[in-house]
């Protein structure tokens, strides 16, 4: 089977706020929208803000639980756009998290959450490739 | 900025276990592992199996839920293949959350939650692009 992922979704409260999150702290487009999902096409996958009752309603399951125990990171090129992508989104109306410092493991990170609480790690780390496309592979 | 997701990491309770699931369920093999997280090189992106307890530390967020309000997706060719993979989870050790059908926006699909409750929801969509190394582009 493939190793590959097709889309995360998440669970969102108000599509607007979302859009104006995403939009203005990330500064992405959306290649589709409606009345209660939008996407984003990524690297290589979709990432859909959904209202959490449809969320719950298309999986079967009520009552989901947000900031749970997952985070999504976005990895940068150098320490001083970690700080600064964390400034935007705050600005956007993100939450921090964790302020950026230096993991043992190496890098550097801190996490922003997002309006619904969802927790995005903004990283750089000098082992790992990111190409032109966006795509991301592992190094050490 | 680019439209990018380099991490998505789950927050687990036995390591040993999620590598069974992922290994035997999905067939995949980490690309990295040590004592407290495993990752997957996926499509452009990692998938990492963390400890929640570490997982919680390196937020800096404690007492994460689990089973939150997001799922990932990993959509395959077919009808029957969805079928098929969500029968290979489950006897992996997954649950099945809500068996596989039509939903109203066109295709079929179900939902597999892992031993720690994360959700995945697994599809057919004749719309989507999915080429030889699990890059999906979106498609109506």
């Amino acid at each position: 089977m493939q190793q590959q992922i097709s889309i995360i979704t998440i669970g969102v409260a108000d599509l607007a706020r979302s859009k104006h999150f995403y939009g203005e702290g990330f500064g992405w487009s959306p290649v589709f929208e409606n009345a209660e999902i939008f996407f984003f096409q990524m690297n290589g996958l979709m990432l859909g803000c959904f209202l959490k009752p449809s969320l719950e309603a298309d999986m079967g399951r009520p009552l989901l639980a947000v900031a749970g125990a997952y985070s999504l990171a976005h990895n940068v090129e150098s320490e001083a756009a970690v700080i600064a992508v964390m400034n935007r989104l705050a600005q956007a109306g993100g939450r921090i998290v964790r302020p950026a410092d230096a993991p043992l493991h190496g890098g550097f990170r801190g996490y922003v959450a997002d309006p619904d609480d969802h927790a995005w790690e903004i990283a750089f780390n000098p082992a790992w490739t990111i190409d032109a496309q966006g795509h991301v592979t592992f190094g050490i």
